[in-house]
């Protein structure tokens, strides 16, 4: 084990002076002595955000009461905060909207797309994709056969096998949540739609980590998380896109009265409203809601370019510094095939996980030997990507780890 | 018209000294100048609640970060707050969990009732019920036969008429929404049981209003509301009661890893969780929680009695307050067949009602002709019942709901 890294703390402040977005770091609370690396689970709170809600519930629900749903523009959250989220999706206005979780949300956009090509009767999803994801094509395909492609193989190569005239959807991550691998949603969005079938982009962990290009893409649909990078805080609504061309005969069965073409008449039958607002189905949880909207006006601020840079050059320099250690990384080596986030293995990962923590680096910890570490590019430095390396030589180095306190396994929440 | 009420109001005032729950207005901050008759579409902000969610944002999610899920028992609250809404229902413990909207929530105990009784083709529910309630029965039994019921007539009869062999599920608001009629839950139960059928009762707008009693009525589901009468803020989650006996045969589609029995063991298939927790679907939204949390604080100390009682005065006096002033009634006279509402008749509701709101009384209006003033016996006064009595008969007795400025329509929300 080496006795220090490879480069010293001043390399890496040299790189912060020269940051783009070094301003935004004093725009989060963050608490004391936390070096967080985990915002890829549960992002930071921005620090405008307390004001905001407070404003919202004392003002909008104590003082306006049920007056706040016109006067305050709550009926119009849903719309327009799927709205600010279609640029960091590269989506044209309409196409997005912000509601339920991500797990209610797949079941409905898996749901239209099977009905979309109803004379096919097959689902492909990953091997080891985030568990709800594959939960949910059996809760919404419970007779379709269900194909798997792997997620570290060569993904256009297993889907040219597996693709054939029986294959409706195919759903995939565009980056994995476990080793943060990156697919290229051109190209993949191509192929799938070469062969007949229709394309569904988990985007819960690439949205507000790199520009994301649905449209240009030729998406179909699109799911993703607004508690991650976005930091709309803990389980704030998520959001759900469907390109256009297929909103006219979408149906999704969640046919509550928010996606009705006209909640307030109170028709006795459903009636899809136009466009991507057939996609909502109840009362939106508005305090919630309010957590993202404030998020949402910091990421007005944010060049996604700049945003990708540097994310890319956060992970390079964590894999730079921490190669020396050993520790087999699952995370691509290639620039252009990553998340924001470094996985390395280690074969006590859970009690090493434990032994940073306690120092205040807080990663997370999946099954059995991950070490997954997020890079956040509007709140993290280079010197925080050095002292987390340098965290984790040390203790390697000490093999503090082996204590009998850091052994217990708990839960953890992506 | 009169040109006084009935009762003067110190009649009103010497009610209000003798009430066991006066001491509840001041939990609640309420604007000034304004008499709320809207606690039935949205609560009252509870005097405790900002501080409580000011905490949960600055300290839970800003200084515990992700650890919060375990350390603040985040990850228990869907079941916790489940179990704390179960005495206002009448449920026994682990019966009961809150989660996504009432919308998503019908779909699922709808899907599973239906999955229960395959052999059976037709579905009930009541013509004019809450639209989302209808549209949801499109959506979860798009095959099935429907059957309706009026909302107005001789339940059991009518029910009794078209129970059979093929009817599945039986979909019951406990109190209508718009009349505030009150449904008799134990004799409906037993008449639906004995024909084999299953019931979902829609509690939006008795829980929090009286007591509900779903075990001691053998109910088999039900779905509710908590940001009306539980004043858990506006879009707070909903709850969903399955009773004990459904657990282990009950399959609903919307598989999501909170409804794993092991979530964090990640594994490739679902498996759902023994009894309750397989409701659950996605992560849950925290800050909206952590609203209804605060309110549940507050419910803890109320006695369901009391508040029955209370209700059923307030209500009671103004319907005898506003019987002189003519308008037709569509709330039972009779109290024990009376949720927590008074709704009238006026062929010019709209504009009146938009008068009203000018005064400072808000009530709403629903479509075509309907005045509709809730009851809510935790920050009301019987004075204040007096003070809104006396506001439409000055509304009417001097015409200004003529004036043009009231005319214009306009959205609203239950």
């Amino acid at each position: 084990m080496p006795s220090e890294l490879p480069l010293p703390r001043s390399a890496a402040e040299a790189l912060d002076a020269a940051d783009p977005l070094r301003g935004f770091r004093d725009r989060f609370t963050l608490p004391e002595g936390v070096l967080y690396l985990d915002g890829n689970s549960l992002g930071a709170l921005p620090a405008h955000t307390p004001a905001h809600i407070s404003r919202m519930v004392e003002q909008e629900w104590g003082g306006g009461l049920i007056r706040s749903w016109n006067e305050a523009g709550w009926y119009d959250l849903p719309r327009g905060l799927g709205d600010r989220i279609a640029p960091l999706v590269g989506a044209a206005a309409g196409q997005t909207v912000v509601c339920d979780s991500t797990s209610v949300n797949l079941f409905k956009v898996l749901t239209t797309a099977l009905r979309l090509r109803p004379e096919r009767r097959a689902i492909v999803s990953e091997l080891g994709s985030f568990p709800t994801d594959l939960y949910l094509t059996e809760g919404a395909a419970p007779a379709h056969e269900r194909r798997l492609i792997s997620r570290d193989g060569d993904t256009l190569r297993e889907l040219d096998e597996l693709l054939d005239q029986d294959v409706a959807v195919v759903l995939l991550s565009h980056v994995d949540y476990r080793t943060g691998r990156l697919q290229d949603m051109a190209a993949v969005t191509e192929l799938i739609h070469r062969h007949g079938a229709l394309v569904v982009w988990d985007l819960c962990h690439s949205v507000g980590a790199l520009p994301v290009r649905l449209d240009a893409c030729d998406a179909d649909f699109a799911v993703g998380c607004t508690y991650k990078y976005l930091n709309g805080g803990p389980g704030s609504p998520a959001f759900l896109y469907a390109a256009e061309r297929h909103h006219d005969r979408a149906e999704q069965p969640l046919t509550g009265w928010f996606g009705h073409a006209d909640p307030f008449a109170f028709e006795p039958g459903y009636r899809p409203a136009p466009g991507i607002g057939r996609f909502l189905t109840g009362t939106p949880p508005l305090l919630s809601l309010a957590g993202l909207a404030a998020a949402l006006d910091l990421w007005q601020d944010v060049d996604l370019g700049a945003l990708r840079a540097k994310s890319l050059a956060l992970t390079s320099l964590f894999l730079q510094l921490t190669e020396p250690l050993g520790l087999p990384s699952l995370t691509p080596a290639e620039p252009s095939e990553r998340g924001s986030q470094v996985s390395l293995r280690h074969p006590q990962a859970y009690p090493v996980m434990q032994a940073l923590i306690e120092r205040g680096l807080i990663g997370d910890f999946r099954a059995p030997d991950v070490l997954r570490f997020g890079f956040t590019p509007l709140y993290l430095s280079h010197a925080q990507v050095w002292d987390a390396a340098e965290a984790l030589r040390d203790v390697l180095a000490t093999g503090v780890w082996r204590e009998p306190r850091f052994a217990a396994a708990a839960g953890a929440v992506t």
